[in-house]
């Protein structure tokens, strides 16, 4: 854990390292499947200073898994002991699901929603379905942007946290950092293999 | 878990009972939302025989949350051990979201996705994010339809399985039940309290 921590603690500082040559004036990155008048509204959203937007709406955008690793299945000390919800929107996944490759500009979504309210020591709690995990509230949002020429030494992505506690979080960013290449799988997709939408495509 | 199973019993045969005066023509629930002439085309589609067509492009439907339900936490016998991803159309949703009830013809599809390889005997295992639960393959499809004139005795709501195992899934439902009222909320949805977008709206 310790050794995760000093990886992010790293990539923090390399990522403020970049930000330094970040353009200051405003960037407006388009995805390249864009056809429509919708399409073109750039996914990544920054403004003049170069700090990313939080972006909205994403709860309509695809969803594509919610990994769960509770606190209590990790002695008390999970960094995310909540449901993690991930989305992409449409236009990126499609051409994913064609190529292999988030288009530039690409925002994937974590939002974390808390396990209700716990009943038993590993986090769960029964219901008429079950003993298991339900949604509580959401608590938290992390966002991944894909950008080359922002972050070209950590495969192209970078990492932004717009709080971890319940709404409403941050307008703008509370940290940046590039994605370590420590979690990177052989796609374009740091943790691809979670997702069955993007794992199991032809 | 006997009396659950006795009242499921029951009210799949009075599905079945109810299923008798299905009309046997052609018939298109709208939404009562529609708009647009793309939300014109009905949510639930029905055939001339009365059976509900398996949905399409539900994957990209509005995400409300995914409750689990791991073999592990039940000893072995879960009735579903598998994540419960549950999905909304974004024109039926908005209905409720205004109104606290869903629109005529509303289908909710709630699709399983196994747990990935567990190594621990709750079901879990552990990943660099964590000890923890992730998104294994596809396994199983459940839908229901909001029809109060097919459904008058229960709520509204009917339930139909297009299988629980991996894909490809049934075309026709293999099994047709009147949702029980055993698990109903205070609203419109059965299960609305396990979603957080539907529970907390204002």
């Amino acid at each position: 854990m310790k050794r995760s921590v000093s990886i992010v603690l790293v990539a923090f500082m390399f990522a403020a390292a970049i930000l330094v040559f970040v353009v200051t004036k405003p960037v407006s990155v388009q995805a390249s499947a864009s056809k429509t008048d919708q399409d073109s509204v750039p996914s990544a959203v920054w403004d003049s200073s170069g700090q990313l937007h939080r972006p909205v709406g994403y709860r309509r955008w695809v969803f594509v898994g919610a990994p769960l690793t509770p606190n209590g299945l990790n002695n008390g000390k999970a960094s995310f002991p909540e449901y993690h919800h991930v989305y992409v929107e449409a236009r990126n996944l499609d051409v994913f699901l064609k190529t292999g490759l988030f288009p530039e500009g690409t925002v994937i979504v974590k939002e974390l929603t808390r396990v209700l309210d716990p009943t038993f020591p590993h986090g769960s709690r029964t219901e008429p379905s079950g003993r298991g995990y339900f949604n509580g509230i959401y608590n938290g949002l992390d966002v991944t942007v894909k950008d080359s020429k922002k972050f070209p030494e950590t495969n192209g992505w970078g990492f932004f946290n717009f709080g971890h506690h319940p709404e409403p979080y941050a307008d703008l960013p509370l940290s940046v950092a590039s994605a370590t290449r420590s979690f990177a799988a052989k796609t374009d997709m740091t943790w691809v293999q979670f997702y069955p939408m993007l794992r199991d495509k032809q």
